[in-house]
């Protein structure tokens, strides 16, 4: 195990009809000029967003608000955030909606005390060392950016994604109502499901050993999702199994599970290249790309693939064998996240295979590699796409 | 699920070496003059304290010390520690030893802007509303109390062992350093593994229904001690187990486990008496009181045994008779208990079946019931008492 440091200050307020209380913990956490920041309308028709308006009335507290937040959060919106804080005068940023949402409002956090372009900070050119206090109403288990330190923003132009992390972008506090997320597609609750079991994936394959603690609480989440996620798809109405979810999204991304231990997190960066490209959901891209990195890289660590194959996904270990055990695990999960309704190849994505030097040249990597379990040169990355373009259950 | 609130804001600085950081993050917090509050010399000795007042004065914060906290802290020592701390402006209490240190300068920590007599906060005659920030540097894998809320302070007027708990006592940091615990004698590090998986099994056996997720990061940590404390015990200098054992006792108590549930905390009450009257370890006492607690009461929900026997104990469930399996799974636990050396009867921890009467006594339930997992009347406990007076492996 490796030495860290794990800090995880929000306050968790999780439970059915909790965000009436957004008012008075918004008063709690100091603020008192507000920008309610949301989606794409679907928070106005459930009536979400006059109950929070209705519960900062009743804290008097004031506020303003900016809709339109679109998946993959674009870093033109954040602009006009930015402006809207600086010419309301705003003290407290309050994100309704799921991790795009989110994801933006953190951009727009760090963007109103900082003199230059916030988007420095997406390319590496600048840190982050102020931003605005921010909390979040969650309304979709997904990207668990709730309890999270970590921005993911795409530059309009070029579609270019990009992400940051920085402890002072944490949320003060989320709410988290389980119920909020009984009305969404069952589309978008089995790309939640998939961005949770990825967020676990890209810390449980790692090269530092002895860190039996946080391989067991990954799977903890892994088996939560797998028992939980098929009963949500079977009965959208379930609030036990949503609630379980919903926990279970926290705990996959504030880091509990990945402290101690290098990590890897290619998936993600090959996925961002797809969603960028496709303005697919970031879940979906996810189930194409992440068993397919799997299939790629599972020699470096055979036995660990036997651990998730046994342990996750109940595959009897073939001790003569451990290879077949490892494929079987790889193969369970891909069929898992095909039963809940995931695409698991480039055409059920709407990706396409004729594309996959453009994907490839956006990624930057150039003669160079990316780190993490297994280190990637731009033949393994295109190697991973077309294992990705071609799967089959 | 139930609907609950999980704030754990400590942040926990972790490995090796890293308590000759205590100075920068005592500044960090605001400290500038410090009660570094200490045990029975083994902190001394083993050159502990002079690395800590190393680091203080090399970032330029003034202290003053009492050392002397036994196991089972004692109001005598606290009074003593809130006089000192008035006396001397200090305005943060450095803990450096295990559960008890901290749990004695968290008391010190209430007491010191409380006008009354402390003791109110634990006879439940008044409430905490301020307290000193406090810190901690960890010395044993074993209470959980570096990132949990609670404090148990034991009157030595009676030998009255009462709990309190409050999120303002939650320490600002902890250092964890495994290392430090390699010295450990093994019966300490044996109690110490028992009471983290006490911690669990307290939040484990429950009747809320659909708790998957805290389920599975229970059964992560439990997992972890079947594993880890074995090792340790064969080869006490083993860094990477001692590493797992100490961040599981953390996830143990923070209540990422329990949130969501009703929890028990019976067998704590009945070994707090045990510890109180024959001065042992409270974990050495939680491991003859456990499983005689799970035989007594398994029936509430044989299922609940089963889920434990099966997935913790590795036991094959007994589709045709799982009370079998529940019984199993209890056996297992003992024998595990057993094999890392702790007590599992009244005769081999030190005390009397004859004074069954008195301990029953100093619970005072008088003609009430403990709530719980099962509820509790005097004879319920009084034939908990009997079956671990007698209990064999």
């Amino acid at each position: 195990m490796e030495n860290f440091n794990f800090y995880a200050p929000t306050e968790f307020v999780f439970g059915k009809d909790r965000e009436n209380e957004v008012g008075s913990y918004i008063k709690k956490y100091g603020g008192s000029k507000v920008l309610i920041h949301y989606g794409g309308g679907s928070a106005v028709k459930s009536g979400l967003i006059e109950k929070v308006k209705k519960s900062l009335d009743s804290a008097g507290i004031a506020f303003c608000e900016l809709g339109g937040v679109k998946p993959n959060p674009r870093d033109t919106l954040v602009y006009k955030g930015i402006e809207l804080c600086r010419s309301e005068g705003v003290d407290f940023i309050l994100a309704v909606g799921g991790g795009s949402v989110i994801d933006s409002t953190k951009a727009i956090a760090a963007g109103v005390p900082y003199d230059g372009d916030f988007w420095d900070f997406y390319g590496k050119k600048a840190q982050v060392e102020a931003a605005l206090p921010l909390a979040v109403i969650v309304t979709i288990a997904a990207a668990g950016s709730e309890g999270s330190r970590s921005s993911v923003i795409t530059k309009e132009d070029g579609m270019l994604k990009r992400g940051i992390g920085y402890e002072i972008l944490r949320p003060k506090f989320s709410i988290m109502d389980p119920a909020l997320t009984q009305t969404l597609p069952a589309y978008q609750t089995a790309c939640g499901c998939t961005d949770i079991m990825a967020h676990v994936f890209e810390r449980y394959f790692t090269n530092t050993t002895e860190v039996e603690i946080t391989d067991r609480l990954c799977e903890a989440v892994l088996l939560t999702i797998v028992k939980e996620a098929p009963r949500v798809m079977a009965d959208p109405d379930n609030y036990d199994a949503r609630a379980n979810i919903m926990w279970a999204g926290m705990v996959a991304h504030n880091n509990i599970c990945g402290v101690g231990r290098q990590q890897d997190w290619n998936s993600h960066a090959l996925e961002h290249e797809l969603s960028g490209l496709y303005d697919v959901a970031h879940g979906a891209g996810l189930a194409v790309i992440m068993p397919a990195w799997m299939e790629y890289v599972y020699k470096h660590n055979v036995m660990r693939f036997c651990q998730m194959a046994v342990r996750v996904f109940g595959c009897q270990m073939n001790f003569e064998n451990p290879g077949a055990t490892a494929l079987e695990g790889i193969r369970r999960f891909r069929s898992f996240l095909h039963s809940i309704g995931m695409p698991i190849n480039f055409a059920e994505l709407g990706a396409r295979e004729e594309d996959i030097p453009v994907l490839v040249e956006k990624l930057g990597i150039g003669e160079g590699k990316l780190g993490g379990f297994m280190e990637l040169d731009r033949n393994d990355v295109t190697g991973i796409y077309r294992l990705a373009a071609h799967s089959e259950v």
